[in-house]
């Protein structure tokens, strides 16, 4: 399959999956260098070519149904480097790194691994809705299919060694990404974060930073990679979730218990603007579809599905759009595309900027 | 016909007329005062009575096959008195005073007569669209009829005696009704109100004060009554209105052609919202059917018929929300009710908060 293959579809990360209202995705990644090799931010052209051409000969030799597509990132255009980063499979720091660079992704792109960006060799495996154990496992079963060929650096005293000392040990960072619109609507969301903050996680907004995260999209992660096991940071860290779930879903009630008409008013009006508008950057596309997302979960949407507004999320972005366009856009002309295939999405009618 | 009844129907003003895009209404109001008798800012309980017994008797010696209903302000209650303020048929000083006070309007308000505000007699005439010369004219002809039976106060020198100074001479406020969305949006309504203004007529916002009128309406009027004939003075704002008609409209041309994308996201958002939220306030109503109306005069929204925009502005003010629902609103209730009856006038059905 082709990269154009890739884009045509959703990635397998959005299908249903527990607790799905709040949480979009699962991810572990692990952090994993070859022994005796330099890390990448210090390694010759040459070393970083080697690693590549190691982790390709690793997924040659790999027994396993499933196919892996693979890119050197030198071969890619910016914008096809873009479109990776907006589908979640590769960093930003990879996207600018070129000589023996690259990405193997599955073909339903819960599994990835990043080669030669910060270590040696980044692997992440997503799942849909709230499901680390078996994020894990998908990482776990890739990590021992490379290893049968590759030799990891690893101390017996520390662990895997990483070029950041950050993450050392585990060589873990596993993640969860949270929907949290009634925790931003009853304002609740800057205690919700510290308290998190204070147990050793890290909050970040999925688009924007902290509390003023954009699409009320929140990402909660594991700080520590040393000194515990696997599973045992994964268990904190889904543990912690379901709490902040349950804080999410206490503020739902309390709005719909104590401010119905400010709720259908906050949706009502998101579904209208985004039924109407002619442009629309995406900080307004991800907050309006916010509002459309919880309405899904109150069960005042029922025609629309929530796994569509996600997959929407992704396809209004700059790199997407302008592949969908097939050129170049400027902002403005992003913003016409955008607000264009969200009226396209909504009543499925291309042409609806004018009210009617 | 009671004041029930009234409200069932809208102003004959709101006909078509003239110009009717930019132009809803013009109006021509005289201030006269009966000979020999105290101005009511000054006047005893007694000589207000009195004067209202002669314009009663006025009224009723009338041989016109207008019929006029006529209440005193102490007769009616607040809420009534707010309604007649909001169809423009009182002014807020009228409805404050009470013994003495009231109002005869015909059953098309087109015309109608404050006794006992400023001055013993304050007539207006209003006409739909750009018609001065036909306000004027009736405004004229009942002006005339009420000379058969009284008396008022006129110097061969200075014309109608009037209580404010600003008044004297012709007695005559002529005005017009203004929707200026084309100069708000492209940001050249303030040099157009100052030009305006340096000619000696007075511009303010409808609702709101200048430049920052909700709604984008305006009113010009004439701001001297003295020296000049009536005719010469609604010639003149009839003049000035045409030219501000013919920037209003080249503003609009312009955008179409250098920001049609803007305008058309401009309008759908305003549909949009006004279609799908469940609480509204004043400010944003006006603001939102502001930008249908002007849909409506670009042909973007067919199936909106002006004049029905022109309606719910008088219908979505807080007395004639409060009527409809028969009850006292809070502000809340109101802003609730506002959306209502918006979404109803909109798609026919009043439950549409949720956005579908």
């Amino acid at each position: 399959m082709t990269l154009d293959g890739l884009l045509e579809r959703h990635g397998g990360w959005l299908e249903s999956g527990p607790e799905e209202g709040p949480v979009i995705s699962s991810r572990v990644r692990l952090a994993r260098n070859l022994s005796d090799t330099t890390f990448p931010g210090w390694a010759s052209k040459e070393v970083r070519d080697r690693v590549w051409n190691e982790v390709v000969q690793a997924f040659d030799s790999m027994e396993t149904d499933t196919e892996f597509l693979r890119w050197r990132m030198d071969e890619l255009k910016t914008l096809e480097r873009e479109l990776l980063f907006e589908r979640h499979l590769i960093s930003a720091e990879l996207a600018e790194r070129k000589s023996g660079s690259g990405l193997f992704v599955s073909e339903d792109e819960c599994r990835a691994v990043m080669v030669n960006e910060e270590d040696h060799i980044r692997l992440q495996s997503l799942q849909p809705g709230l499901n680390l154990q078996k994020a894990l496992d998908g990482a776990e079963a890739l990590d021992d299919d490379l290893e049968k060929t590759l030799t990891y650096a690893f101390s017996s005293k520390l662990g895997y060694l990483t070029a950041c000392p950050s993450n050392v040990g585990t060589g873990m960072r596993a993640s969860v990404m949270l929907h949290l619109p009634g925790l931003c609507l009853t304002e609740e969301i800057k205690p919700v974060i510290n308290a998190v903050s204070k147990i050793g996680l890290a909050v970040r907004g999925m688009w924007g930073e902290g509390s003023e995260a954009a699409g009320h999209m929140f990402q909660i992660s594991n700080q520590i990679t040393l000194g515990k096991t696997e599973v045992e940071i994964i268990s904190h860290l889904d543990q912690i979730v379901l709490e902040v779930i349950e804080h999410e879903k206490n503020a739902r009630l309390r709005l719909m218990e104590s401010q119905q008409i400010r709720v259908h008013d906050h949706i009502g009006r998101a579904y209208g603007i985004l039924a109407h508008a002619a442009m629309m950057n995406s900080n307004e596309a991800l907050d309006l579809l916010s509002g459309l997302r919880l309405g899904i979960d109150l069960g005042l949407m029922p025609e629309i599905a929530r796994r569509d507004i996600d997959q929407l999320l992704i396809r209004i972005q700059p790199a997407h759009l302008q592949k969908a366009a097939g050129s170049m856009l400027s902002p403005e002309e992003r913003d016409i595309k955008r607000a264009q295939l969200i009226r396209l999405f909504l009543d499925g009618s291309p042409d609806n900027g004018n009210g009617h």
